[in-house]
């Protein structure tokens, strides 16, 4: 059995080691390096720009710039608003401009300085409150890249009888930064007359397509390998075909390997974040704490270009009002534009922002109702047969209240709770508290996605039995290639090792659309077994052959096959087969079950699957200073069935640790002039080892029977509830409601104020 | 169409412009040089190995010897007597002893001189013909590595009688070095966890057994990619095995990339060759010039070990008696050791060798006879329904005929004939000759080979209608990319700008058996065939599905796909299907029609198909100094079908030089000790383009029915036959018989000794 074995990652000994090929680990014969020319304003007209005298600088190789793009000045995503290069307008600070390449980095830094650009600077937008209908035109829709709704039950009623009891409160979230290990990079060369990419990614089909577009190539021509990742967190969906592009029209022009890798601080200046926003929340229950209406208002800052935003947006529409029964639902969700960096893909995508929005008001109904956060929630959680926020019928894999119970149990949350009220009873200024949250995640792309929803996939068994598979979902440190070996190892009943996946390739591989919303492992399942199960067909037609007689099936288990009453060793079959010429070698595609959506109501199927959650976190809060600190947590995560429980774990354990420093001290300062200026991990502080709780994993497998081995998804869930539990848990603790993350010891102080102690 | 247009090789471009990436192109971070330590002498016993100096030599890495082989100590290649690295015994000068890898190649050198090897020299074997049954023991059969024969219909009768007429002669063949631009070479380096090997080769399949073999590592785990190869010739078929190992082992121990070039000298000393060879030929026809019976009795030099002998053996065994109706056949061939370096496969395959000899005595008879050399061809050469020397009946593509038709008649023969007299009787010194060959080619891996003959590939369309093609054979400069595109795009109706055609990877494609055999167009088209023919009746069910009817065929040309009354541009097509998920990306294989071979006849049907082809060849002989000059040589060859006539003529001139190199100034010289001594350009001399004669290709497409639009290959047979064509134009000039190559003044001086001028 290799399903459902906590598995090493097969990953881990060369990234340990030290023998993983990073990009920058890549050292090409004649090779340049790319450094990009960013505007240094916000807002503005390009009047004038002079490469001239960078041209001539000593080891400067060539300066792209909008002219030189042989396509369309276009990086596609979703919307196609932005540019390759900015021609006449530049939108945000650091918006590209020109790409330089030259033999040593020095030289292009030398050029970045001799470039002169003149921009006539015009007025720019950096408060998104301020976006829609401003004088300031970044869009053309008033600002509004783009917008969602849901109409659910009947969402116009009011409760205003005291039947019911209200809460209505406005949140904000900060911008978050991916903070990857490994910053962005790429290498394009040309090899076989063939455009070769290898870079950081986590969506080789986006570049694809991208780098084709601008340099008017055919898709063929554009082979794009993903590079040993160093993390990616959704910021390395979108943001590499940017990335890739400036390399590769450097390597187009100049017909030599181009290597462009960010430093840190280009990174967090100019890449992708987790959009900003504000919540604004309306939850009604009737006495007895039982939810009949949420109203939400979801604005979110896209920055000054669409990419992903609109499917952002949706996924944040759909999960606004959180994973219980409510019959009556009013969204409304808006992502405007501003002169910021564009905001794009963040493990939870638009999610986190409308659950610490909606968990949080979750646990101020249930003050007012003077219930139990964990009773109130008990209350309203769906179960099988229920319907979700779209109406969605939630007939399959339906762990919910499994969570729950597993999590309030394996917590002893009643305990729990009275231990720190004992605590807090004898402590002064450093108080315990306990906060709670749940949660659902739609996995895979949803009904805004559904498009690119494909599971391609290529395995080939060689002569010693031994296997290689390649699928078209990326391994970035999450353990794709881990459980996709496991999963092939179990179908063959072989032992994993004999299991290679292989590095993906858009030349061996066909779309598979992009390794985002928790799909991993379901695609790369669903696509390894696609393929495998071709291969089963030729080896029981060759062993019908073979025996002269039918087998109803054919069995593979322990290193064995049987058929009928005979066995053999696997090895042995496969290399009969081999010799007698049997193809091992086939592609996969599996299409994942539809997905709909109403625009006019936001009803439908949105997802294929959820996952569910429920968190519980204990932590102490130094009522002088505003200090907190993380002490426990009790995550518990359905996840179909867990492929590498290990791996779910330490999934559980990164995911929440991101979350909380997301909730905590992720401090991403914009300056009035829309530049970033939190660019570097000494004034972004992140969670470090030392901040990590106590963590307690729960495990739920309420088997998804779509599912391989009944897996699901669950990849961002952990970290997308961690904010509000600790918000909620600080309230508890002190009772100061933190209504804008991070939670800082400043705002934990000001939100204590009128808080007498 | 794409098939049959004269298409510029597709990677001329970035060959021309040093674009393309050798191995030497190739630098990675860490990446150490690996250089061999050798046996000094041909025959020896290894009585101690100090490495110790060695190792503590500033920038060595590590020294690796036979001790720390994790696998099995074989390079297999057919017999697996070949030991990776020596241990007890050395066999041969330059025989492999320890690899040494340091951070630059003077720290490897400086190593090499400092390793200590005490070796006890025994006698050794050099002169093949003293191998069998020499008291010297070198291989347990007697020093005979293997034997074939043919006995065919009354092989046995004697004709004393005065109605026949014999020639009875022996012949005597060299060494022939490939001379490949670019030396052997390999890096390997660890990828994903993966030994990944970058190699000049053409037989990727074989180096991932070796190698795996070697370091006793799964096939999915060594993973084998063919870098840009500059020239292969067979000098690439098995001994990359060696090479890439010799870079594995040390990149398996040091965990970092190891790159291992060789320079021309260590290249010319150690790598295979063309093997030395003995021909004894009796024909024997009536009067009238019909052959009625020959004997052969061939005798091949292999070196110390038996590499692909085997192999090469049988193919001229078969070849031996040529294309001609002979009823009577009894042929004896074996292979023997001598303690010098490994020959092995080369274009031809064994069989130039036999067609020296019995072309040769061809024109021998003939003159005996008073005939033409061209008329007693004619008079002798199969056609469709005969049966070649094994028996085999020739049913499909027997162009043979038409190739002497044409021929004679494109070089006017008779007109040309007479010129020549008219020139020789005006001329004292400098005499002119015509000589003629005609001959055939067996295609294919053949009855010895067939466990091989297998033709894999996978085909992908992406979203843009650009296809990416990968098959199991090698490009190496013969093509064959260009030709695997034409048959993709003509099968699409597509332009063939549309297709690239991928890097050969181990890991993406199965076995498809080595590149050699002249399989590679027929293999690479078999292949992709089959791959979109599955294509093909995805996108005929999609249209059958879109239109609601059943359609008999979907027909593509010139960039529309045609059914029923519908058209739609394939573009159209492709994008639709792809929308909707159509899978568009299969894999193929193809398994040849099979042979046959009976071990105590020699009879069956020993390959698929076979090419055919006649050369004649003028020169001017100096009567004085016994130089040859090269003239004009009209070569006509039958392809089945030239996919690309412009590669087929280019491969005839290639090939045909490459013969008259061999025949006249290739002088490859062994020591009394076994050493090759004339081991660079300077000593060992081939022709360059001031010997190219004007060459008039001449091209005939009988239509081979199984092949891929008619193709069956040829790549070797230009070179078959120039020896002979050469030597017996040498004889029509100046009445010189050479009958042992190559055709130096020197020799050709001695054959003139007993002539009268």
């Amino acid at each position: 059995m290799a399903v459902g074995k906590s598995v090493i990652r097969l990953d881990s000994k060369e990234k340990v080691t030290g023998r993983a090929l990073y990009v920058e680990d890549i050292y090409m014969t004649g090779m340049l390096y790319a450094k990009v020319f960013r505007s240094p304003v916000a807002h503005g007209i390009i009047k004038n720009l002079d490469i001239s005298e960078a041209l001539k600088i000593k080891g400067v190789k060539g300066i792209f710039t909008a002219k030189d793009i042989p396509g369309k000045n276009i990086i596609h995503v979703i919307l196609d608003d932005q540019p390759f290069l900015a021609k006449e307008k530049v939108m945000y600070p650091g918006h590209p401009i020109a790409v330089v390449a030259a033999i040593t980095p020095e030289a292009c830094e030398k050029a970045l300085k001799t470039i002169k650009v003149e921009i006539e600077e015009l007025p720019a937008i950096i408060d998104f409150e301020q976006s829609k209908n401003n004088s300031v035109k970044l869009f053309e829709n008033n600002n509004v890249f783009c917008s969602f709704k849901i109409r659910k039950g009947d969402f116009d009623k009011k409760y205003d009888s005291n039947d019911y009891v209200t809460v209505e409160e406005t949140f904000y979230t900060q911008h978050q930064e991916h903070a990857y290990i490994e910053p962005q990079g790429a290498i394009v060369y040309w090899e076989d007359d063939t455009l070769t990419i290898r870079g950081s990614m986590q969506a080789p089909f986006y570049v694809q397509r991208a780098v084709s577009e601008v340099l008017n190539l055919q898709y063929s021509r554009v082979r794009v390998i993903q590079q040993t990742t160093g993390g990616a967190f959704g910021g390395k969906e979108d943001v590499p075909s940017l990335v890739c592009a400036q390399a590769a029209i450097c390597a187009y022009h100049l017909r030599v390997p181009v290597r462009i890798v960010y430093d840190r601080e280009e990174d967090m200046q100019t890449m992708s974040k987790r959009h900003p926003s504000r919540v604004k929340i309306k939850l009604t229950a009737d006495k007895t704490g039982k939810f009949v209406h949420v109203y939400g208002d979801y604005l979110e800052n896209a920055g000054a270009y669409s990419t992903l935003t609109p499917a952002v947006l949706y996924r944040g529409t759909v999960h606004l009002p959180g994973p219980y029964k409510i019959d009556n639902i009013y969204v409304d969700a808006e992502a405007v534009a501003t002169n910021t960096v564009p905001n794009g893909a963040y493990r939870g995508f638009g999610s986190p922002q409308v659950i610490f929005a909606m968990e949080s008001a979750v646990d101020m109904l249930a003050e007012k109702l003077g219930m139990d956060p964990v009773e109130i929630r008990g209350k309203n959680l769906v179960d099988y047969g229920d319907t979700n926020s779209t109406g969605q019928i939630l007939n399959d894999s339906v762990g919910m209240k499994e969570v729950y119970n597993k999590v309030v149990e394996k917590a002893d949350y009643f305990n729990w709770k009275k231990q720190i009220e004992e605590f807090n009873s004898k402590s002064e200024y450093i108080k315990k508290g306990l906060g709670v949250s749940t949660l659902y995640y739609g996995v895979g792309l949803g009904a805004a996605g559904k498009s690119m929803s494909r599971c391609a996939s290529m395995v080939k068994i060689d002569a010693d039995g031994s296997v290689t598979a390649s699928v078209g979902v990326t391994e970035m440190g999450q353990g794709l290639r881990t459980v996709t070996a496991q999963m092939v190892a179990e179908f063959l009943g072989i032992d994993i090792d004999k299991v290679v996946v292989s590095q993906i390739d858009t030349s061996r591989i066909s779309d598979t659309g992009p390794t985002v919303a928790s799909r991993g492992t379901i695609t790369a399942g669903w696509g390894v077994l696609s393929a495998l199960a071709k291969i089963k067909k030729s080896l029981h037609k060759f062993l019908e052959k073979k025996y002269n007689t039918s087998f109803e099936d054919v069995y593979f288990k322990d290193g064995k096959v049987k058929f009928g009453n005979n066995e053999l060793e696997y090895s042995e079959l496969i290399k009969m087969a081999t010799d007698e010429k049997i193809h091992l070698h086939e592609t996969g595609l599996h299409v994942p079950p539809d997905t709909t959506f109403d625009k006019e109501t936001g009803l439908g199927d949105a997802y294929y699957a959820y996952a569910w959650a429920m968190n519980i976190l204990e932590t102490e809060v130094n009522k002088l200073t505003g200090e907190v600190t993380l002490k426990k947590a009790v995550c518990g995560h359905d996840v179909g069935k867990a492929i590498n429980p290990r791996e779910v774990a330490g999934q559980i354990m990164g995911g929440s640790l991101q979350g909380l420093g997301y909730g905590l001290m992720e401090d991403m300062q914009v300056s009035s002039k829309g530049k970033i200026i939190t660019s570097n991990f000494s004034t972004y502080t992140i969670p470090t080892s030392c901040d990590i709780p106590e963590f307690i994993p729960v495990i739920v497998e309420s088997n998804y029977s779509k599912g391989p081995y009944g897996a699901k998804g669950f990849g961002e869930q952990p970290l997308m509830g961690m904010a509000p539990a600790l918000t909620n848990s600080i309230y508890n603790a002190v009772g100061a409601r933190v209504k804008q993350i991070p939670a800082t010891p400043e705002r934990v102080q000001e939100s204590m104020k009128n808080i007498d102690f």
